[in-house]
């Protein structure tokens, strides 16, 4: 159990020190206007690798979640234990608090680095309405993180479904995890993770803070709404059939 | 034969909000010349990445199609039955149509959203002449939509021959239609699909609806093109020879 | 033999529409500076699409070489015939031919297409000196274009070797030909292919047409230097071993 | 052992060849503010496809390390003779100097290259301090060498494990050093690789030549630390029990 827990705590902070230090360190490089930076395709493109490698690296130990939501989802559609639920959490959480303060102590070396949090986005957080990078509203906030995490949770489940390539599930859900960053990043900062929203919230200052609840509560209920769905849709119309006596 | 269909459209639904939301919500992220968006090469990535995810959450139970071309082109190719073409095309669309209210819900959301129906391009519409991104007209339009949709089932089907890997198709499909969006976007702002048209040119204004024809007929002609194409030159030159006595 | 070379004409086809196609309506689309545009980034990936979606499609009859260089390299490597050389190479030729042909009519399209064959790089063209995209002269693109085509033959020489995995030799090698623009398009505009780069020169005017013989030379030898080369460094060390006696 | 020696140095070549040549020649294209030009987001792929491509070329010959801290990470973990160290990383250094010599000749073949080893990044070196692009400290940059190292290869041990799918190995660790990349070019430039700081920091100037040994001493920590990790991680908890009596 130690060293799935290790491997989940490791995911998660290669998950965020890559998607959120991509966006922190690398998105804007050169300042405004500048098409140096990698800008919100870079950022997208980060997270998905961070997901593709950490799950070809770590997924023959712990399953490869990394998130929250994802190890919500798949209790609810019956391929992980509730009882492992909170240990994973626990876990991941950790990782990601991890990597926001080996981020925070790298940006902090250039003296280009004046994080402000009044402004949105910041330090990679996610928020919504002042704190949303395209000013969008709660309401759209909400929609899209329950959707996009429901849509995310039904990718999982179905590319490591015992009829898809296993050996191509990684990047099936590495790749995933981009699209929904190019949807969602004007939105939301795009969560979809509990655990990648509280690791830098802890250092992105009070507003953050005070809008973490969202990303806990939609991406939760995506997850076990995508969970639920594909546990029905997936399931094989006839029982497995005794393969052989 | 209710799961295949929800496959369906479900996949078709991720497609339009996947594709079209990138568009609508990144693509030009920040306003005019500002290099954060994500281009006109993170919509092209994330149209491929809906088809790659999905073709890998949902190939094996509807065949992933998502797009009624390729539902006749399939067809035209000897692998997909006529008695399933009307099923699988009102679950597409009906999918796509999903997608692009719950993109005008999210879109809504933001201050800066402010949809025109007369601007080429807006909310991801299709169209040519005055409604085509570059300015391109009717004749190019239809070239371009035929031409892509043949070879896109021409790839479909080469990938998923008997001969090449069924696990790599997916990859093979999905970076196809990134390929195509990559070339083409200026031109209709690419379709080769009639229900990813339909799906946004019913929240696009009346302008998008009087275009639309030719994104139903264009694809569709090209579609049975490319089947009937691969048809010949996939088949074995031998006849597959009694394998076992 | 006729479904084989008419592989290697949709394939070469297919390269050619797609990565000048992209050159030609999208990089730069917007106008200069205009970030919307998928600029040498974009069109690099489309390059490598087109071979990695051919060679899913096409490899299982014809091989997919898709370039008279890559066939040079592969009979020097001693993996092709050098009876079909001849027929390939017109194959590949006449499918860029049509390439061209159909670009043409489609950017003929826009009120904004007005080629001018005194630019550097139009309609995709490859050139060297004032033909170069960054100004560079005959050495720089000798040397560029003959150590690119020997690593890019070194690459699918080594990613199709029978040690290797073969389901992902595609993959290996339609990011190779991605990555050679990424390196190369300033130097030369990136030819690497003889056809490519006869497909858009017999359209894009007579300097065009002036330097081609430099692309059909240096990729040819560079062809020929890498396939020798892995011949020696691919060869196993032990003769196979009666496997079975 | 010459053939894999072989392979060490072309699969080096190969990495600084396209990753920095990449930087050097095309990531500004255009000059300042160009979106033309592949930015940070080209770079970041190039290095990434470099590995991707020359693991398939070379993997089966020589296990594809092109990395003097790959070298002593895969030692550390239990995966690499010490009697090998020496012989691989020579091969490795050769191979980065070669590159840096033949990109040096074509570079220079363009009226506008113009090299001032003052500016920092410049001939793609790295480095801290002034020659941050980004401006970043020492301690920035240590911690980032030391820790991005250490993360690759826990991949590159997790992706080789016998449990994860052999075949998509250099499809995570070619990705793995994109990411790496998108992270922290604006930190060092990135190096991870003590032969690829070498390859062109002899032909980058004295300022990079100063600080060549900080990509020596963090990489070879951060691989270490990687190495002791996974070995750690990635041990069967029960030994693997006899499989045959």
């Amino acid at each position: 159990m130690i060293k799935r827990l290790s491997a989940e705590f490791l995911g998660t902070f290669w998950l965020v020190l890559g998607g959120c230090g991509s966006a922190v360190l690398a998105a804007n490089f050169g300042g405004d206007g500048n098409p140096l930076g990698i800008g919100l395709l870079g950022v997208s493109l980060a997270f998905g690798l961070t997901v593709l490698t950490g799950a070809y690296a770590f997924g023959h130990i712990s399953g490869g979640h990394f998130n929250p939501a994802v190890s919500f989802g798949l209790w609810a559609g019956g391929r992980f234990p509730v009882s492992e639920l909170v240990p994973y959490i626990v876990a991941q959480v950790l990782g990601a608090i991890l990597a926001g303060f080996v981020l925070w102590q790298v940006a902090s070396g250039s003296a280009l680095f004046a994080p402000d949090a009044a402004a949105a986005g910041n330090f990679a957080t996610n928020g919504y309405g002042a704190m949303s990078p395209g000013g969008y509203g709660m309401t759209a906030a909400l929609i899209i993180e329950v959707v996009l995490t429901a849509m995310f949770v039904v990718i999982i489940m179905g590319a490591t479904h015992h009829k898809a390539p296993a050996a191509l599930a990684p990047v099936a859900i590495g790749l995933a995890l981009t699209l929904i960053h190019l949807i969602s990043i004007p939105v939301t900062n795009t969560s979809v993770n509990p655990a990648r929203s509280t690791g830098v919230a802890l250092f992105g200052g009070g507003a953050a803070m005070g809008q973490l609840w969202l990303f806990w509560v939609a991406p939760i209920i995506g997850g076990i709404i995508g969970g639920g769905l594909y546990k029905w849709l997936g399931q094989d119309d006839a029982p497995a059939a005794a393969p052989a006596p």
